[in-house]
């Protein structure tokens, strides 16, 4: 008789953000006259760039003739993407990164869902709380984070590091030492950064302890103060203990298209096996590449006017961030994030839930958000707002919600 | 500290198809002079089809435009999509499977890894022997396998099914009572079928113990034979035992584009719980859809030029492969495969072993192939060429390898 993977069992309702889905399409079923603004799930509004466009019509064409048709693609990543990302992430920035230290796939969720897998199932991971739900999730699944205490509003063997107003939203380090940590800044979904002097703080940590730092910089195109950390390879150290997670779907617009890259330098061992041999492995045995034309589409990216749109692209929903963090401060909300995050952070009013507060904001402002409660227990009394709605609706989302 | 997981140091040497890459970059380098032919890997060779092009140009405009623009797609695939798969290859064969039971992914590689995560890990696993190494390596990983036996030449834990040329490479129903079975039919990588008298034993099998059954359909377009099944699903029973895996890389040449899709019964429990909704949860968590413009391209296959288009390039590639067939008969070797399959399995003369006729033949023929080997002990001494060349190729290969 077949036995489930019963880890599956100790997860908590569905997946957030189909939960959302599911509560929007309620009430858009019910209400078919009302115009609903979603500022939820951190889905980008605005088209492909036009450098990105010509090069995936480029690449089509190319998968049309004998001549230049490609098949499966190299286990990694093709040459040319990996290049381009090397040169622009990394060397860029002074990071010494080579190209076969990057692994190419469809996107940072994949990534940030699979990486576990390359290490033991009793291994004590940490993570901030307000979290993006897939880091956990799939250690639930993997049988990792212990039965769920719904009193504490936690699994029972997850280690927790809460991220308060107070702390700026970046975790202190924990008492208890973890074996896996991680770490997302800009953050999702706080939209709060670190400074290189606190990121420094931990990579140190990772390595005196022996841990592993999965760092997701998925949101890094969207910084703009000076000084903050890009890649947490800009930290002495980082190369032995630390996994990198990307994304294009939010600078480049991807989210429709897939891709993304994860980092693992070489150097990075534990029990003296390199975890950089253990990915080669799970991508060779699992995945079988991005699409070609879309790691074409990748590398159109880097070219000068790729950066160019990309840059307008991010300035885009960036005054929708500052309009949102602005209106709603004006209104007397407390809000954080929404300078170098796309997400907008704020203090749900009178004391209500989360959760309440999504459905109020769905009745009577038809926006959605999405609750805090939702991202862990300290997320509990907080809400988001994504900066990536269109700005006429995003104007609009702000005017109803201020007038409520 | 981190620990790795363990299981992986388990692995046998490195994913079958890099080692062969590694081969064969390896000779090429040091033969610069040399054409060397691959008919190894499997990948596909002719152009994406017209159809199936001009629906990608037609989806990249979109996603150039605000209006038409789509960014997450929704988790199981595109309506449009799944109803399309529904109707031609479901309902029209007379299988009752709706479209909802059907989850479209990046391909049947990602998706026969990863199915394995929803069961338990103490399930007993059933493989044919020879087998496409991704059924055995991901159950390694997970740590369903226990260690290697190297003077078997398998893992102890593992049900091997032998599929000699004795019983037409399609195993009898083992002693031992597995929990989860892999099948594949047509056979990677013998090229052999299975009728549906043959596979409703399989399926009687599995209801009556309360095994799972995971199909690997991946080649089921290059069936020409009358009533050699095309799906598990027209088996008596079948939605209460088995999932069904389905790939485009092979009958539209999807192998650099990445598209496939499993189906999973509503009715398919074990313990009392749907394993259509712990795939659903997967899917949700790890995992964020196929591209929209790859799922448009899936969507033209199924067009009516679409499958002219399919069946004209299903045929170059079977016309390849009863060209293989019939040389290698006539130069007297022992042949099968290759009638309903894209795969011809042939017994390696001389009794050398496998790997020793894929040197042979790289180095005198200057032809690629898949050491039976690599697939399971009892692949020792068999040898997989694919159709999947040119036909100027394939000829000029067939041609090399009889006058050898």
């Amino acid at each position: 008789m077949a036995k489930i993977n019963s880890n599956y069992t100790k997860l908590q309702g569905s997946y957030l953000f189909s939960t959302i889905a599911k509560k929007v399409n309620e009430y858009t079923q019910n209400n078919p006259g009302k115009k609903v603004i979603r500022l939820g799930i951190g889905d980008v509004t605005r088209p492909l760039p036009g450098t990105v466009i010509a090069a995936l019509h480029k690449a089509v064409g190319e998968m049309g003739d004998e001549e230049t048709f490609r098949g499966y693609a190299p286990d990694l990543g093709y040459e040319f993407l990996r290049k381009a990302i090397c040169e622009n992430d990394y060397r860029s920035r002074g990071c010494d990164i080579e190209p076969d230290e990057i692994f190419v796939s469809d996107g940072a969720k994949s990534d940030s869902g699979n990486i576990q897998e390359i290490f033991a199932l009793d291994n004590r991971i940490a993570v901030c709380d307000p979290v993006y739900p897939v880091y956990v999730d799939s250690n639930v699944m993997a049988g990792r984070t212990g039965d769920y205490d719904s009193d504490l509003g936690a699994y029972r063997d997850v280690i927790y590091m809460p991220c308060m107003g107070e702390n700026g939203f970046v975790p202190r380090i924990p008492e208890e030492i973890p074996d896996i940590i991680y770490l997302c800044y800009p953050n999702n979904p706080t939209g709060a950064v670190i400074s290189l002097d606190e990121l420094q703080k931990w990579v140190d940590f990772a390595n005196e302890k022996g841990s592993v730092i999965i760092y997701d910089a998925a949101y890094e195109a969207y910084i703009s103060t000076e000084g903050i950390p890009h890649s947490i390879y800009e930290c002495k150290g980082a190369k032995t203990c630390a996994i990198e997670l990307h994304s294009f779907s939010k600078n480049a617009g991807f989210t429709g298209l897939r891709l993304g890259y994860t980092v693992i330098p070489k150097e990075l061992e534990r029990q003296g096996v390199s975890l950089h041999s253990l990915w080669a492995r799970r991508h060779g045995t699992k995945y079988n590449g991005a699409p070609y034309i879309v790691q074409r589409a990748g590398e159109a990216v880097y070219s000068p006017e790729g950066k160019r749109e990309i840059r307008e692209l991010v300035g885009y929903y960036m005054k929708n961030a500052a309009y949102i963090l602005n209106g709603l401060k004006k209104a007397g909300y407390e809000v954080s994030g929404g300078v170098d995050a796309p997400y907008i952070w704020l203090k749900v009013p009178d004391n209500m839930s989360s959760w309440d507060f999504f459905d109020h904001l769905l009745a009577d402002a038809n926006v959605v958000g999405t609750p805090g409660s939702g991202f862990g227990a300290h997320g509990e009394g907080y809400f988001r707002l994504t900066a990536f709605g269109s700005y006429d609706n995003t104007v609009e989302a702000v005017d109803r919600i201020t007038s409520m």
